[in-house]
């Protein structure tokens, strides 16, 4: 099985100008333009990430290319190579595992990554993938977490809540999105929001050594958060602020900027908005009231245990 | 569990000068020195790799670091960067991950490695771990599988066979060796030794489109394989050719090159022997008989099933 499944990834990588030696030896070999190397791994498990009794094996493949790309893109950096291991229950056919790497090959293709390598293994145990992404940046230019100042406007793409109801296995990596606004605004901090929007931006806060007030009625709220309130009993706010998966951006830029990337965003889709602003007086993640204090909230997010 | 194990992580990752942004944000930024970035990537899984019932776990994490660095290894590269990814049984106290975190803190810190990166998973499956490594080699001077050439002498390091009876989890990766090697000889081709000697040797022919005739009176075999022998009733030299594991180097060079490398080796241990030739005649693995025939080999090797 292994080697066949090798066999297979290998006739089916595309060629990259950049990907000198690929599948087929000890180690791929890429080359080093100027700039910086990034570099992201995420691991996805059965029952945790996908249940693979209900979930095509493409969809899942898609899933763990996609994770790490987002990744990426919380760097605005650019995709190049992507390394797929997998654990495969023992018993499991080929056509699974070309299932699940052509989930993975046809997003690599959209964003133009080869997948450079890979481990297979055949186990006793549930479906494990494991994706490995390396990318480069210009130097200096990768957005990190740590980078928000006082007075940033805090911005996010898209809307957010209820992913588990489809989007976590659908979504596209906002790789294009997050260099595009680097291109048009002094983007200071960013990363995705995969454990839910509070959660993460408090994750950026602490990073950056500064604290947020949230404007909750500029929180982009998704129908699928609406529609799983419905079910859930909780208010759809609950689900965009808390839920996981959501895989959009969370960024800051200078209050000035936000004026030209409101109303003249780089693209149409998705929306980008304003859901906040970074303080320094304070840590933590504050909302005001309608009497104009500031009242503190515990973020709480999803966290895979 | 998630952050504490990742904050301890962050704690005990060693500085690199190479390593600009490592664990902490959505992805590790790496310098980009003039050269080739060379990648490998590996998962090893409970029950296949090793039983976690049975081995320590720091040993557990050194090996998953040790066969990747075994990877860069066989290229002649330098490693930099490791990027570790587990799926911990539900209910393992944070002790063991802990461990499993030793074990790869110790073996990173011996070869210069940072732990750049990571993911960490609690699931109801077994124990997991994949590791990147992600290192350099300067431009064109990484040593491929494809590069062997008729006339090349056959070299190994050290001694082959026997492995499971403890070489698996203590074995020394052999990146400095070869370095060493490739200093002070012309490497044509080279792999490490995971899957058996015949195995991997039939996989360099191939690659190279060459043969290889290999001399069984100096395949160097290990006490382990001997051991093992009087317990499976095979012979020494069959656990020599066919087990996996030995993560000793496997390469070529120009013939003459070996008068110096036999004579004057760039180091006292592991021992450098020849054991074989290669010819550009024939495909395949050939043993010279005691009449002077050349007599067809069909290798057996060791596969994770």
């Amino acid at each position: 099985m292994e080697n066949d499944f090798l066999a297979w990834l290998s006739r089916s990588a595309r060629e990259h100008p950049e990907v000198r030696v690929g599948i087929g030896d000890d180690a791929a070999l890429l080359s080093c333009p100027p700039g910086e190397i990034v570099v992201a791994t995420d691991m996805l498990c059965d029952g945790v990430h996908f249940d693979a009794a209900k979930v095509p094996p493409r969809k899942i493949g898609r899933k763990a290319l996609a994770v790490n790309l987002s990744d990426l893109a919380a760097m605005a950096a650019t995709p190049v190579a992507a390394f797929v291991s997998v654990a495969l229950p023992r018993g499991s056919d080929e056509c699974f595992a070309v299932e699940i790497m052509k989930g993975i090959s046809k997003l690599a293709d959209e964003f133009d990554v080869c997948v450079a390598g890979g481990d297979t293994n055949v186990w006793d145990g549930e479906l494990v993938i494991n994706v490995c992404v390396v990318g480069r940046s210009e130097q200096d230019q990768a957005k990190l977490r740590r980078s928000a100042e006082p007075g940033d406007a805090i911005m996010v793409t898209g809307n957010l809540g209820g992913s588990i109801l489809g989007h976590h296995l659908s979504f596209q990596p906002r790789i294009r999105e997050a260099q595009q606004i680097a291109k048009v605004s002094r983007v200071h901090a960013c990363m995705d929001i995969s454990d839910g929007l509070l959660l993460d931006l408090s994750r950026m806060m602490t990073a950056s050594n500064t604290g947020a007030v949230i404007d909750y009625a500029q929180v982009p709220i998704s129908d699928a958060a609406k529609r799983l309130a419905e079910t859930t009993g909780k208010h759809p706010l609950d689900h965009a602020l808390s839920d996981g998966e959501d895989f959009e951006l969370l960024f800051t830029v200078p209050s000035k900027d936000t004026i030209h990337l409101l109303s003249d965003p780089p693209f149409a889709s998705p929306a980008i908005r304003q859901i906040g602003t970074v303080i320094g007086e304070a840590s933590g993640i504050f909302r005001r009231t309608a009497d104009g204090d500031l009242l503190g909230i515990t973020p709480v997010g999803f966290e895979h245990k």
